[in-house]
Parts: C-alpha cells; sequence; structure tokens
C-alpha cells in the first residue's frame, strides 16, 4: 500500500496535551509589565476562557468538539504516505513515511489550530478575529477558518507580502475576510509608524500589534495567533495522533521524527503522542530543523522574551534570538521567527528534542528531489523537514531505520521562491552572529530566568 | 459521514471505454490533406501506438497498467463529498454531491491522462514528449507525469501565459521539463510567426503546431494532448468509476450529473460509466456546462473540423466553433477551446448530454459562495460545473433530487483571477454571433459532413 488514510470514524476524537509529560515543566507566562505570572484575566481580553484553559491546562486528553471535527472533515483525515521513490533515489535502506497536511484546502497545517480557535471564539459570542499575517499561510487559513463559524475576520498582513503576495491576498479575500497592509491607518501603533516612515516594508511585529491593538479597542474582537502557544500545539496534535495509528497500521513504529520548525507547532503537532513512549523508555529520536539564519534552537539563548517587537504579548520562557532579532529574507517565511514554542523550548532543555539547522539552498535542492520523486511539491518551509529527513537517512544508509516526517505543506502557491532558486539569486546566509548577540543583549529583565537558565 | 473515500485497493483496476455505448457511434477522425479516414500509421509518428489502440478501440474496458495505478496512488482515490453547506446556504432540497479531483499534486484531473500518456510513451521507448500549455493545467500534469517515468518533457507554453503565470511556469520546472514561450525560435512554424510579429501573445494555436512540429522532427520524441481524445476522456474514466463506487457507498444515485466543459474530457469522464445505466432505462441526465463566451456545444456546429490553427491536427467529427475562432479572454483559461471532444459531440447528437452556457461573473459568485460554505477554492473552470449544480438544484428546490458534479480542480494556483473579479474587472460577454459565423464559413470542406450533420 502507498498510502494509510484512516476513515473518517478512525479519526482522532481527542487532541493530546504533552505539557503534562514535560519533565521539567513549563515556565508561566509572565506580565510584560510586572513580570509576574499573568493569569487568564488579562489575557481574556483578547482570547476565549475555552482556549485560555487549554493554554493552561494539565489534562493530557481534550475533546475535539463535534462542530470542530466536521470542518476537520473537508480534508481529514491526511494521508500518510511512504516515500518509497525519495529511498530509492537516495539508496537508502531507511523506511521514510511522510505525513502530508498538504491536503488541506489552505495548503498547509494551520487550519488545524484556526478551525478550533474560530470555534471556541463563536461559542464565547466574539463576533470578529484579528489577527497578523507574514506569508500568508495563517491569514488563508484563519479566513477559512472564520468563514466555516461565520466570524467576521481582519487581517494584518506584513506591507512586503501584501504587495508580492496578492494570491494569499485573494485565497483571504474569497474567504471573506478584511485584508489590510500593516502597518496600517486603521491602528494608532500603524499611524504612528506610517508618520514616522510611510514607505516601510512592515514586519510581522508591527503587524502583531495591530492586531493585538485592534482585538484590545473592539469589544467584539478577539486575537488569534497561529503558532507558538501552547494551545496552537494542542490542536496540532491531530496531526500526531493519526500518524500514530497509521504507523501502526502500516505496522511500523518510527526511529526518528523530524519537523521544521518555525514557531514549532507543526513538529510539536507530529511529536507530542510519542512523547509518552519516549519516556517508558522507547527508543525514539526527535529532531527539529530550523533554518540556519534564524536559529532560535541552535544558536539563541532559553530566556524570557516577547512574543512582538512592540513587547505587547506576555513574556514567554523560550528559546529566542531575541524580540527584535531581524532574520534575513530567507524564502521559507514561516520559519522566519524570533522564538520557539515554550513546549517545544522545555522538551530540548529536558533533551528530549535535538535542535539542527539547515540552510537554503540544500533545503530547496531537497525539496526538488522530492517533487521529481513523490510528485509534490513542498512549501519552502516543509523543504527543511525533508532536507532533515534525507539528513538522517543518509547518515549511515545501510543501517534499516524508520523515519517519519511532516510535510506541513505544498508548495504550490509559493513558487515564487522556487522560480528564485532557479534563477541562482538565492543563496545562504552565515550565522548572523552580530546580530544575535546584540538583539539577545535586549531580552526583557527577568530576574527569575537566571535561575532557571 | 462528510467524504466518502475508497481504499486503495478498492480503485478501479480498468478504465472504461464508453465509445462502444454510444448509439450513433462514432465518425473516424480524417486527414487534413486527403480527407480520407486516418489509420493508426499516420498518426504513429506521434502518439505510441498503445494509445493509438485505445483511441480507436471498441472494447469496454482497458485495463490500468500497475506503473500507472501505482502513480494515481500519490493522490487517488479522490474523495466523494456531499456538500452539505451548500445545500443549506442555498436552501434546497436537493442533494448534492462532488467528486474532488483538485487533491491531485498540481491541483486538478490533468494527471489521470497525463500519467497514462507518460506511461505508454515510456514503453513504447519515447524519450521525450512535446506538448503545448495555455493557462499551464495541462503543461504541469505532464511535467509531473513525465519526472515520474524519467522522460524528458518540452513544453510550449503560449507566451501571454508565459509571461503572467509564472507560477505555472516554476510547477514545471521543479517536475525537471523544458518550458519555452510560444512562438519560439526552436521551430519552423514559431520563427516564421516571430518573424513577421516579434510581439505576438501566442496561441493555444500555434504552441499545438510548435509541439507537433517538435516531435515529428525528433526521432525521440512524440506529442501529448491532454483533452478532446477518445484516450484521454478513456483515462478520465477513472473519475466516474470511482465516484459510481462511492455514490453507491453513500446509498445514492445521481439524478444529474453536471460538468464543465472545455475539451470536454473532465466531464465525459465522469459520465461515462453511468450511460450504460442511463441506455438500461435508468432516469439520469447529463449536463454540461459551457461558458457563454465560447459556446461550441450551444452555438457550434456537429461538423470535421481541425484541432488547431495551423490545421495540422487530424480532422475530428465534433461539435465546434471554426478551428480560427478565438474566444475572449474569460478567467477560465481551460474551458477556451473552439472544439468538443468527439464522444461528448457524439453523446449531445444522440441527446444523452445536455449541452447549456453560463457567463464567468455568475460562476465566480459560485465559486466564492462556494468557497465559502465547502471550504475549498475552486479553479474558474470548476466554477462553471458549481454554476451548474446550483442551476439544477435550484430549479425546484423543494423537490428532492441528488446532483453529483466533478470539482475538476483547485483555484491555489489561479487566484488572479478572482483577484480581477474582486476588482470588478471582470465582465460577462455577449454571444460573439457574427464572429461564430465567420469562423464556421472557414471550416474545412469535408463532402462527408454534409451527409452526416
Amino acid at each position: 500500500m502507498k498510502k494509510i488514510i484512516l476513515r473518517e470514524d478512525e479519526m482522532p476524537t481527542r487532541w493530546y496535551n504533552v505539557v503534562p509529560d514535560i519533565p521539567g515543566g513549563l515556565q508561566p507566562p509572565l506580565d510584560p509589565e510586572t513580570k509576574e505570572p499573568m493569569g487568564p484575566e488579562k489575557l481574556s481580553a483578547v482570547f476565549p476562557m475555552a482556549l485560555l484553559e487549554q493554554e493552561m491546562s494539565s489534562e493530557p486528553w481534550i475533546d475535539i468538539p463535534e462542530e470542530v471535527l466536521e470542518v476537520y472533515k473537508i480534508w481529514r483525515p491526511s494521508p500518510l504516505v511512504r516515500a518509497r521513490k525519495l529511498e530509492e533515489a537516495l539508496g537508502t535502506r531507511a523506511k521514510i513515511f511522510f505525513k502530508n497536511e498538504g491536503v488541506s484546502p489552505v495548503g498547509s497545517h494551520k487550519p488545524n489550530s484556526a478551525v478550533a480557535q474560530a470555534y471556541y471564539n463563536k461559542r464565547e459570542g466574539v463576533k470578529r478575529l484579528a489577527t497578523e499575517t507574514g506569508a500568508g499561510q495563517w491569514g488563508s487559513a484563519l479566513s477559512l477558518a472564520t468563514s466555516k463559524f461565520g466570524l467576521e475576520c481582519k487581517v494584518y498582513m506584513v506591507r512586503v507580502s501584501f504587495d508580492q503576495k496578492p494570491y494569499r491576498k485573494s485565497i483571504m479575500q474569497t474567504f471573506g475576510a478584511d485584508i489590510v497592509a500593516s502597518p496600517s491607518q486603521d491602528t494608532n501603533t500603524g499611524r504612528a509608524i506610517l508618520e514616522k516612515d510611510p514607505d516601510t516594508p512592515g514586519s510581522l511585529g508591527i503587524a502583531i500589534s495591530e492586531a493585538l491593538e485592534d482585538a484590545a479597542i473592539h469589544d467584539d474582537t478577539n486575537y488569534a495567533l497561529g503558532s507558538v502557544l501552547n494551545h496552537v500545539v494542542l490542536h496540532q496534535s491531530i496531526i500526531g495522533l493519526e500518524a500514530k495509528k497509521q504507523m501502526e497500521i502500516a505496522g511500523e513504529y518510527p526511529d526518528v521524527i523530524v519537523g521544521c520548525c518555525g514557531g514549532g507547532s507543526n513538529f510539536a503537532g507530529l511529536l507530542a503522542p510519542f512523547v509518552p513512549d519516549y519516556l517508558e523508555g522507547k527508543k525514539i529520536r526527535f529532531v527539529g530543523y530550523e533554518p540556519a539564519s534564524c536559529p532560535s534552537m541552535t544558536a539563541g539563548k532559553l530566556a524570557y522574551d516577547s512574543g512582538d517587537v512592540a513587547m505587547m504579548t506576555p513574556l514567554l520562557y523560550m528559546y529566542t534570538l531575541g524580540h527584535d532579532f531581524m532574520p534575513p529574507g530567507i524564502h521559507a517565511g514561516g520559519l522566519r521567527y524570533h522564538g520557539m514554542a515554550p513546549i517545544v523550548s522545555a522538551l530540548i532543555r529536558d533533551n528530549i528534542v535535538e535542535p539542527k539547522s539547515v540552510h537554503q539552498l540544500e533545503c530547496f535542492e531537497a525539496g526538488v528531489l522530492f517533487a521529481k520523486t513523490e510528485g509534490i511539491i513542498p512549501a519552502p518551509e516543509t523543504t527543511h523537514a525533508i532536507r532533515g529527513a534525507i539528513i538522517e537517512a543518509m547518515k549511515d544508509p545501510d543501517e534499516p531505520k524508520t523515519i517519519l516526517f511532516n510535510f506541513s505543506g505544498h508548495g504550490l502557491i509559493d513558487m515564487a521562491a522556487y522560480d528564485s532558486y532557479f534563477a541562482g539569486e538565492l543563496h545562504d546566509y552565515s550565522y548572523p552572529k552580530e546580530q544575535i548577540e546584540k538583539s539577545l543583549a535586549r531580552l526583557p529583565n527577568v530576574s527569575k530566568t537566571d535561575e532557571i537558565d
């Protein structure tokens, strides 16, 4: 059999929360002003209670609402595929499996959380969601999700993407979202920045600040984030739960689980249900691959830091390059984030997840090989996972082992990146040491950090 | 259950050939020079024998080679989905099902034939395929298929698309194809046209001529066509065979089957296996929807005509607007063809298929409604089938009936069309009566035509 596909009635009906498994536990988010642990009351201005409960939950299993499952079924359960042609091309004895999250209507894993977030907001009477998007994957996913639950959606899209990625904009528009280039005239943050610098290309940090301000000033509006947070990782656990069942059907168990890491949610979602096995002594490795040019896990510091440039978010305890680190313009926009999900960060600290980095040219090369062998063009982000899987397979090509990686999305909407690659316009960036040192020097001063780190 | 998905081992292992079912039979293709029926010997210069046998076959069932099935399994079997949210939004009592062919790696049904064509060419020792592509769907599909069988692929892409649709070009490039803007310096046809008019935007007619010339002058090269021909319809019957099984599992049988029609292959592929039931007295309607601006079925003439502007192809007996009819620049590029598959044409003549036409604005409107209700953005071509299904559902909303339509492809690579729609730049074209009369007056003079038509 080439693909393993579950029946709809075999789909998981509960998400798996990996937080209780983390040996060293998680540090609480801190209030950016008081530096004290932040309770749900303050966060409830922009998040619904159900998501805040999930954010703080220590329950291992959380029911997936029927309404969320119904929307998941537009594309889920997703296939698990044995990449035999890739194996043959590599000449490896390793068995390589991938979980194909590119089958969603917007081509990535992002709707797994977007749908859940839209549902809980709707249930708690929220009328409108505000969010930011860089490359457009998260904005597309949330637009899809809000259209399914009859919510309005306002997307602050980083201006440079807004101008250069019109297709993503029209995907969101088709789903009925309201999209504005960020910085915009719609918020105080945006207006202030535009006044100083009318031609700014914008940044994800600015867009987050605008979306948060929008949610704060509109009574009917909440904010939604597409990665990093615990509840996002929780929702993405559907990937790992399905994959685990599918591997069982295939009669296999992974020796290595590989993922690409931006904010960390797709990788964490895949590995979550396998962590208990690891803790019970099963021999399994979890390897996360990030871009060498934005190396939060491999060159960052485990510390409390802000999620955005303007320091409006709670402080999260995570591997970070510093909240004002500006990564080079690599083509995997979804991996250009200064921090890493607290869950992934804690699993690295506890020596469960191994962090690695790869350069973009070797990733595109792997992506083209994958397209030619397996027939599916990966998103630039996903090529990092493919490169990672190839590295694992080729370490000792004669050693039989089973590799499972997350195919987080297809590349059909990101072909401009391949254009640049084929045109020879892309190059690898050297490790931005000096810049990282500078931005790490500007981490918020939190006394707690030192005792833990 | 939302979707019905077959297991891989439930996939059809034979294609269904609807030709023997056609009450009035098919007219043979004619040699464009002698106007005599054209045997396989002359065509074998550009097609492999196996495809020519399929083209002429009167066998109802033809085995799908194992190697083709293996590649199909990258995305097949494809889902059958009940569009309940669309039904609710319409307030109809009709049950609407769609077969989702958008799940292929290039987002459309085209690889169903591309893979088979690449396989048979490879088996007969061909090293290289030449083809034309307009919007890029067929070129992408053939590039994918040739990459799977280790063939070279040369795509002549209409210049205006080559310049305006860089993403499609890079999809083909990722799969290893060689793409050139047509007219090109690579053929006599191309050079002659460029000499006269260096700034020509090109046309599908010119691109077909270039690809045919390429195949004719290179010993190792064959030609591949993505629609119209009988063997293409045969390969697309996998759509209908799966859908029929899936409808049985759903406990339903369609009262109406709807499709969009360009060259006719996706619609014919869906309806083919249902025709025998119709002939045995089952009450079922087959309704094909074409653009009102390119109305070969509803305003064309059933006659022998050429498949390309330069009249290099065999003459086919089909509904046609005349081989030099230039359709307006509507955004469903895949439906801008002057002729209709001989199989579909014969089924119209025999009063089995009902031809209808729709305007592009009502189609985009239907496409946006579909995206918001079902969560999947359709290709501009596919919106014609959706519009058709809605028309059928709303004829008498209180009458319970079951509608099945072919969702031939997703729109993620064609969002520029939606951009134009949202920007209010699109308009409907009135019926191009005068132009059709002119081009029909230039049909090739074939004495046979008159006695049959």
